[in-house]
């Protein structure tokens, strides 16, 4: 078996632990591809398909570079590029967990628990430990970084979701009060994008893209 | 006309050069949206579609976190992953340029240049500019920052390669001198890359993937 090859996590004292420290970061790197498959709900402005997991980062990634004046407290604009690059990238074992399944909310803990440890374990244990680090910084909601990080990815399918006529609110029933309660917290990230999304919010309703109530 | 409708550049001294600066920056990020439809010619590792201009730039964010130690010169990884954001965004309007296309690659440069007018011209004058920057300083490869994020550009596609079986190469007819001759700049920006991707490439040919010559 050629490097390259090797698939799952370096177990501790195993000849897949000895690999090269190269061959071990790009198993990872190939690893993650998949994150290209994994489908979210929200589609292309464009409406013509679903976007997956791996554009949606892109687009968050990118969002921070043009929107970082707008966050609570200065950011480190690096940090939050690395938690937006690493972020979902449990997804490829857990799924992507639709913000208003509330059955799907109740296992997520619990499924990204185990596929952090097989995904960033594929790493050098210590960078594995560093690039974890930033997912739990994102999750934990605590930093000013993982704050504004965390507004984004709430504000981005709120876009798509406006600008495709509410496609995903209307395929699953949502209703205003859901998409308020589940996004408020933009405003701790970032209080001038929660304003504008709010005001997002009550035109998609009065535009009939969101039920009301 | 509602803010989020507007679409095009701000004329100085026109109604949307007025917009707000936050509608501004909105309309540009929900017009690199379409950077997602932009089809690359690598297939994803598991050979089911062609990957698209988005997914690859997050992919190469990522790679950026991981092999950064392998980078000719210490690089500001927070520069490196703004410059790998940006990098292809001229490509909504210029489309992907197939680096084995001889006669797209002389059009190349005048394509780009128009799309970037046009697209950072989305955004508040200043910022555009230093996005633009961003993307400018990826393209003239003089930085150590820009060097590595042009290596991981082109190791990227040819990791793919590989883990398809070629699947590129044979479709183009492409030879291993044109391997050679197109990826050996990723020395520049990390060696250690290169003389990986340089076994990569012979064991490509022993397998039959890529073509001898």
């Amino acid at each position: 078996m050629l490097p390259w090859d090797a698939q799952g996590p370096a177990e501790p004292g195993s000849e897949a632990a000895a690999r090269p420290r190269l061959d071990q970061q790009l198993g990872f790197v190939l690893e993650v591809d998949r994150l290209k498959g994994v489908l979210r709900q929200s589609l292309l402005r464009d409406g013509s398909r679903r976007e997956n997991d791996a554009e949606h980062s892109w687009h968050l990634a990118l969002m921070a570079l043009v929107l970082a004046e707008h966050a609570a407290a200065p950011v480190e604009l690096g940090r939050v590029l690395g938690m937006l690059v690493v972020h979902d990238i449990v997804e490829i074992d857990a799924g992507d967990t639709f913000v208003y399944d509330d059955a799907a909310q109740a296992t997520k803990a619990q499924r990204e628990e185990a596929a952090a440890r097989r995904i960033f374990g594929l790493l050098p244990p210590a960078q594995g430990a560093r690039l974890r680090g930033l997912w739990e910084e994102f999750e934990a909601r605590e930093t000013a970084e993982a704050r504004f990080a965390a507004a984004l990815d709430r504000l981005q399918p709120l876009l798509l979701n406006f600008h495709t006529g509410g496609a995903t609110w209307r395929a699953h029933g949502v209703r205003r009060s859901q998409v308020i309660a589940r996004n408020r917290s933009v405003a701790e990230g970032a209080p001038e994008l929660w304003a504008y999304a709010a005001r997002l919010i009550d035109e998609a309703v009065a535009r009939g893209y969101l039920a009301d109530g």
